[in-house]
């Protein structure tokens, strides 16, 4: 069966990573295996100047994995980016894979929403699956006001998921 | 095919991450491409504080990745390490595989050994492909200087690699 994907999406600066860490939490405290990827569309750099993995990357290596007791690391050179289902292949070992951004993807979504940052949604009614604001909106979706991440799971777990045993 | 996976060991401050630089720049110069696992015995920490992806991981993320127009990273919770040949069997869309460490493991080494460290190895004459030293060793082993990189790629490309077209 495919891993259920559900997308948190919003404008900058709406909270996003903060609901994403209340839906990590709560989805660990009812049990189930978490995997989340974040959209960065400007790049980044994850590993620090000076270390041996760094080092590696600087060399060129193509893809450089660190292995360590509690941690793999795993990071690759790309020509253009990865698409999500092609990650989403990658992911094994997990009930359930959270985004943080890819709005234009067609996965059910999550927009959050802030009223200081305008009532005008990113998404339509159709890609929604809930929304996560301080406003009420029109739209005929659940919304959850922003720190709800139980009421937010409730809906996943409702719509995606097969309770753990 | 199986992608070969060669492994560079030696002692503490031989130098195995300044080889392994030479050895990925040679490779990258003659057209392969080239992964590269660094065995981390110690654990280590990829990412960083305040970090979005950091603060999916410490809200408890089993799987966290990024993914930017020019990298991919994924950082994955273990409870145990995982096996070099797993996470080989994890490796796709490369030539050739180094590792730094993995002296216990049954892929080909090349040592690296220095006259300020002691001339005894940590390998056996049947466990090396080569050595990388500054002292002659007596055992009957392919010998390079240790900035030899383009020496010790002549002999990896004899034994395990097809030259690319």
């Amino acid at each position: 069966m495919a891993i259920p994907v559900i997308s948190v999406v919003g404008k900058s600066d709406t909270g996003k990573t903060t609901l994403l860490e209340k839906l990590i939490a709560e989805l660990k405290r009812r049990g189930y295996r978490v995997a989340t990827i974040k959209h960065d569309t400007h790049g980044f750099d994850v590993d620090r100047p000076g270390k041996d993995s760094w080092r590696h990357a600087q060399a060129g290596s193509d893809v450089v994995v660190i292995s360590g007791p509690n941690r793999l690391a795993l990071i690759e050179k790309r020509e253009q980016e990865m698409a999500l289902d092609e990650i989403v292949s990658r992911l094994t070992n997990v009930d359930i894979i959270l985004t943080e951004g890819y709005k234009r993807g067609d996965k059910p979504k999550i927009e959050v929403s802030r009223r200081e940052k305008g009532s005008e949604l990113l998404c339509t009614e159709e890609e929604l699956l809930a929304i996560a604001t301080d406003q009420p909106s029109e739209m005929n979706v659940p919304q959850f006001s922003l720190d709800d991440a139980a009421g937010l799971v409730n809906l996943i777990e409702e719509r995606f998921l097969a309770k753990p045993l």
